[in-house]
């Protein structure tokens, strides 16, 4: 016995999701056959105006609904320092810490020489002229504490260099809760070399 | 700074789904923004036409875009013997093993006194009617080895049995490519009871 197309097709394409496999897009796929027509129905829709409501602010890259998102509208921000974030994901988890008033800057990957992405195919040209047409003092970077991160980190600094502003990173460190004895030795390593005076 | 409004209703119809958290949800959101609009739209697709075209079979209620499922109208199949599942997914993976040849026919659930699933609830009239008007010599009960499975196939054997037919279950016992020493006690316990002749 096949399985019947409809359903197979759905699978195939609940399975091109991230972290879907086949097994649970077939769950996924017997979950909405069983649902009400109704909330299928609003489902598809909440995607599909997804798709067609929202934009990408055309200063930061940031996800919105209008031209400029709020955060690059806002007067309560403060727009002498930028953080630089890999996805609009991240600006979410930064925006929910409350620790952080100042504007982003989405670069959209990170440098990766295996996986094709080099400096052209980064975001980072509009960088550049936010820089240098405003009154930016601080450039933040904030992307994640692996190879690809360090290596852009490291590119965004030299490149931003001549503009004279102060260029800092996040923190890297132990996490909160996290137990000194389980972290890897890089970890604790920077924890060590990143210490602050009490 | 709030999640955009259209981003935040797909995160929330997102994270309806089994198995997928807020977390999950907001990844998947992102995926699907920065997909092409045509490969979203065939995605949306999908789903629709899933809920559209699929029907229960009015025999067994396994999946099936006709009034009757291909098991069902197959003339291949063994007529003499159905197999008892919970869920139409289970069908599939029956199907996958080329081990089993009759006909099947879908609970749609198990006992459950604590969500209120009862006998009523389940797709048990039919199966009766199935085997009163039938030349059924077998019921294969394949249910799901935890409590509400047994219960469930302990039930259906007394109700079966006044039809004075073979009713039987699918074996328990050590899984293939499974590890004596990481098993636990109830399942070596029934493959001890349930030894064959070599």
């Amino acid at each position: 016995m096949l399985i019947a197309e409809p359903l197979q097709r759905a699978i195939d394409e609940l399975s091109k999701l991230p972290s879907i496999g086949r097994k649970t897009a077939l769950r996924l796929a017997l979950y909405l056959l069983k649902s009400e027509k109704a909330d299928v129905e609003l489902f598809v829709k909440s995607l599909i105006e997804l798709k067609e409501k929202i934009k990408f602010c055309s200063i930061c890259s940031n996800i919105t609904v209008d031209e400029i998102c709020d955060v690059c509208k806002s007067r309560k921000r403060d727009r002498s320092i930028i953080c630089i974030v890999e996805e609009a994901s991240d600006i979410i988890a930064i925006e929910r810490t409350n620790e952080y008033n100042g504007l982003y800057h989405v670069l959209g990957g990170v440098l990766s020489p295996l996986s094709g992405k080099d400096a052209d195919s980064l975001n980072i040209h509009k960088l550049i002229e936010r820089v240098e047409n405003s009154e930016v003092k601080e450039i933040l970077v904030a992307l994640n504490p692996d190879t690809e991160g360090e290596t852009t980190t490291l590119y965004l600094a030299k490149l931003l260099k001549p503009f004279g502003i102060r260029i800092s990173r996040i923190a890297r460190g132990l996490p909160i809760g996290g137990d000194l004895e389980f972290a890897d030795e890089a970890t604790i390593g920077r924890a060590v070399l990143g210490r602050v005076d009490l």
